[in-house]
């Protein structure tokens, strides 16, 4: 039975399969990447029980079979080929590839996999692109800690006006919002490794989507998943961004960046790598002590609020993560020294980041 | 007591004291870099035993003194400095840089510093680049196990006509022929490491170069460098580059890397990852047979000599490092399947390396 495929496109699929799939597993029939042929079609299918994958080729036969192969021995060989076309000859116990003057013969392996089902069809939709953004801006709030549960995931919201992506660890929260709709009704959480997964396969064009009973379906381009869902409550979030703010800045999100990234040098990484900000008279000074030293910094920035001035300190990462995904201007809006602040893109109103300020003395 | 410097020049001559200094020794003087003002230069120094090293920076002050700092927190505090100018206020114990509108104050460390000598004059000197190139071609036949002693370092030998580099771990070898003198005579070995930290500092300039008690001296650019020599005889290696080839072939040595390249993606990594090759008719066969199956790739090449055939087997790791320095074509020279195999470059005569076929059945 012989196929042949594009050396390319057979490279990448493999390639997102075999990141999902385990390399190693107490289930090693987890490692392995099925190969289904039928239809003009060479499907890849794996899978890691969070995420299930599936990659679809066209071929030049419609010859039928199933076969399974080590997912990381397989990718490792298609990237080595040279040339644009490869060869598949499915043989009684070997697939052998053939590229140029190069050929090898993979082992195949008898196995029962673990069957999986993609939806045959899809209710909802939406861009692949702003999905892509809405999902990377918020990511890295969640949480990190084995113990904390839901808050290691991301929680994503459709109704009938909204796309919504929020994540938090208790201690800083991120969001965006999107005004447009993708045909579905429901929130659910996933763990944020199948968000950057998901991220990484979404293309600019449109991504197919469908909630199902524990997952989220969707499907893009050549790649179908299924994302299975956390459990658990995730906090009612919207509660804690506060709204009255009696000092708020409005300044170069990257020109604060950079401020505090340098002041951060010698911040104390054993005591929340503590930063200090004192805003007063349109001036944000930024100050870090540490075992080796003292380093302090003066932005200027537009100033505003019934208050003429305010201190607080934070952990330095918490801030120059919720400043990362802000292009142009923020405004940096303070609702007091131990409750939370708000990072607000001007560019961007979908963006929205909350730090919670570190109690100090 | 006020210093300006530019900005890069500090920052590139501290990361590469600080690349030198370790940054945790159980003598903690030993990650300090020591700060020498005088003569209208700053001078950052320090040293890891194995190499000294000393760089010069122009700055616009007569004045002078001694201080010294942890060289991986200067380091980082100069690489985050904003602009083209820093200002260094050295206080009773306090060094404050400023450039912009930020600010630092790291504390000075009072430490008796090992007092690194470096010589006043150079009786050698060669050009950078080539040095460079003979060094960086034959590194990679160093040994790395810790037994093997005088194996891991690099020969470097100067008589009256030549430069030469040498490299072996007693399975293959590495050597770098230059017709040209540097005004030094003798021949001595540079433990890896120090190599690796002289290939990366000596520019297109000339290098100067003294051979004392124990050490190679060196000063280029900015720098100047004491590395100590290793002790012990380092093996006849002339006598083992064999002669009579009853084969040889000539090829492209990116194809024929590639080809094995492509081969060894199947090869048995727990069997000295060996390649098999068989040279009959103009062809080299290339094969390789792992847990996960069995690849082959034929190459077409110039073959001579008075033997037709001949079959040999690799360390795929082996070959792949010897041929990586050559560009154009390589003339691949076999003197019997279990004696060592030779590669030269056609367009680079400098360079040769030697591999030693694995023992087979």
């Amino acid at each position: 039975m012989i196929a042949h495929v594009s050396r390319k496109n057979l490279a990448d699929a493999l390639s997102s399969v075999e990141r999902i799939v385990p390399s190693r597993s107490s289930n090693p029939s987890l490692s392995l990447v099925k190969l289904t042929l039928g239809h003009g079609l060479l499907t890849l299918s794996g899978s890691n029980l969070d995420i299930d994958i599936q990659a679809s080729l066209n071929v030049d036969t419609e010859d039928q079979g199933v076969w399974a192969l080590p997912a990381q021995v397989f990718s490792q060989v298609v990237r080595a080929l040279p040339g644009e076309l490869v060869e598949l000859s499915f043989e009684e116990t070997e697939l052998e590839l053939q590229a140029g003057s190069y050929a090898t013969k993979l082992q195949l392996v008898e196995a029962s996999l673990p069957s999986l089902t993609f939806p045959e069809g899809y209710s909802g939709s939406f861009s692949g692109e702003r999905l892509t953004t809405a999902l990377t801006h918020v990511r890295y709030a969640a949480a990190v800690a084995e113990y904390q549960a839901i808050f290691r995931g991301v929680r994503l919201e459709f109704d009938d006006r909204h796309v919504r992506t929020v994540a938090t660890d208790g201690f800083r929260l991120a969001y965006y919002h999107i005004d447009d709709v993708a045909g579905l009704d429901g929130a659910v959480v996933l763990p944020a490794r199948s968000v950057d997964e998901l991220a990484r396969l979404l293309s600019g064009g449109e991504v197919k989507l469908e909630l199902l009973e524990g997952q989220l379906s969707l499907a893009t381009g050549p790649y179908k998943l299924n994302l299975k869902l956390m459990e658990g409550a995730f906090p009612d979030y919207q509660r804690v961004i506060p709204s009255e703010f009696p000092v708020s800045v409005t300044a170069s999100a990257k020109e604060l960046l950079e401020g505090v990234q340098r002041v951060a040098v010698m911040a104390d990484r054993t005591a929340n790598n503590r930063v200090d900000l004192f805003v007063r008279g349109g001036t944000v000074q930024v100050t870090a002590e540490g075992a080796y030293g003292r380093s302090q910094e003066a932005l200027a920035v537009s100033q505003e609020g019934s208050e003429s001035e305010i201190a607080l300190a934070y952990n330095a990462d918490y801030l120059l993560s919720a400043l990362r995904p802000v292009e142009g201007d923020v405004r940096f809006s303070f609702s007091g020294p131990t409750s939370p602040s708000v990072l607000a893109s001007l560019q961007d109103p979908s963006y929205l980041a909350m730090v919670v300020p570190l109690r100090t003395g």
